[in-house]
């Protein structure tokens, strides 16, 4: 590494793993330190931002790879307050999908390739299986972290909605999507209002995520020392002192937890992806 | 835009699009010209790269986004060259996975939570859903695109290798994954020999992808448009002037193409994610 670089990431992989859990620094410069930077921001000004934000952010999104150049993703800005309203109700309540000035929704979406093969007068007999809507929903989540990593390049906060999958048929209705498209995920775009920058959350020690040669069970100690980090963070900047152990349970321990996406596979298909 | 980005934004927004096929030119910055001169690169050095290279880029994947905190997502770094072997093979014979300095099998995983609430005393009841595959999938995505961007910051190339999925039971036999854990996808990184760099390849028009307010069906002009393209692309980088039309047919139009991913459903219930 760049001497000079050294503080940058030391600094950096403290506040991502929390001191004394830092993984070995590697070469590293100014875009891998905006990277370890990130946090998820709830609350927006509801100031305009430059004109072609939007065209910048979406060229970052599709310069991402895409399986075999198929391009099966699609997203749509969102700006009619009324759409915006509906959209914070189902996921929840949250305030700030009406508040961001670029509210985005990402859409998996097979029809495109569906229309270009019906005008071709044949039929796409790969296309019912599981395996394209899992290439769709992956297409969608490169080319979505691009614009998240172009939006914070110019000093944009942002935050990814996965609560729109508690009802991707009443989102698809909204949005007039056409049999083949489902959104997967929205993402709020703009500019933190002062006091909610958010902190950089701490993430598992990198032994627990990263295997070398073959899968390593044996983590319960790298959790153990997770746990009263996570704990640490929440009391600091959220809600209770919780640790992650306890955070995992209470978001995946009850079925009323999953706020209707236990109905996610039925109206998938509903919305035209037969899931085979 | 700070007029002295101008010219950087028009080279790279032509390079993507095409001539006079550029979306509107908003802000921009160097992180920015760098997600756009994204290309897939698939003949690596076989020199090693400089020490905690992998650590870097494994900091900067756990910085992405993760659904709830519940980082559902590892990595397996495969070092072994038979491990590599056996793998290429699976993929179809892509012999950069043997040659590439780092590849990087990505999971969904939710085993890490399952093992935690095992060691609890009690049942994720929101796990065995589709939500959960999805969320994980998603998860691993987000952070394999944020190593993908650190690679490319520091002058490293790479290409994502779905075809792991052709058989995501060998892969996790072969990788000692326990039940909950299935490959999404392998990332090659390492420097491009001389003469494999890759080039820019051409996507659809924005106004294809990008919707405003609600999604237009209406879009086989610009399909049209950028056929030519593609087919001009292929004539000067790849085998034949095959347009995207063709290119999308050849690739889902059989199921032979499926290269066995057809069975995909079946192979992750066997894995441990029952998708209901």
């Amino acid at each position: 590494m760049d001497g000079t670089q050294m503080p940058a990431a030391m600094a950096a992989l403290t506040a991502r793993y929390g001191a004394g859990a830092e993984p070995k620094a590697g070469p590293w410069n100014d875009t891998i330190s905006l990277l370890l930077s990130h946090r998820s921001v709830r609350g927006f000004s509801t100031d305009p931002l430059p004109p072609g934000t939007l065209e910048t952010l979406v060229a970052a999104a599709q310069s991402a790879a895409t399986s075999s150049n198929l391009q099966t993703w699609s997203v749509v800005a969102v700006d009619d307050p009324a759409v915006r309203a509906e959209l914070a109700t189902i996921a929840g309540g949250q305030k700030h999908i009406e508040q961001c000035p670029i509210f985005l929704v990402f859409l998996a979406d097979v029809s495109r390739n569906q229309r270009l093969s019906a005008e071709a007068g044949t039929e796409l007999a790969g296309m019912p299986f599981l395996e394209s809507f899992l290439v769709a929903a992956i297409d969608a989540a490169l080319a979505a972290q691009n614009a998240v990593v172009a939006a914070e390049s110019l000093g944009l906060s942002n935050v990814y909605i996965g609560a729109l999958r508690n009802d991707v048929q009443r989102v698809a209705a909204l949005l007039g999507l056409p049999a083949g498209a489902t959104p997967v995920f929205g993402l709020c775009v703009g500019h933190a209002l002062p006091g909610r920058e958010g902190a950089v959350k701490p993430r598992l020690p990198q032994e627990a995520v990263l295997h070398r040669g073959r899968y390593d069970v044996n983590d319960a100690a790298h959790r153990a020392a997770y746990d009263p980090r996570m704990a640490d963070f929440s009391a600091r900047h959220e809600m209770g002192a919780t640790t992650w152990t306890q955070r995992v349970i209470a978001r995946l321990g009850t079925m009323k937890a999953l706020s209707g996406r236990d109905r996610l596979k039925d109206a998938l298909i509903a919305l035209g992806f037969p899931l085979r």
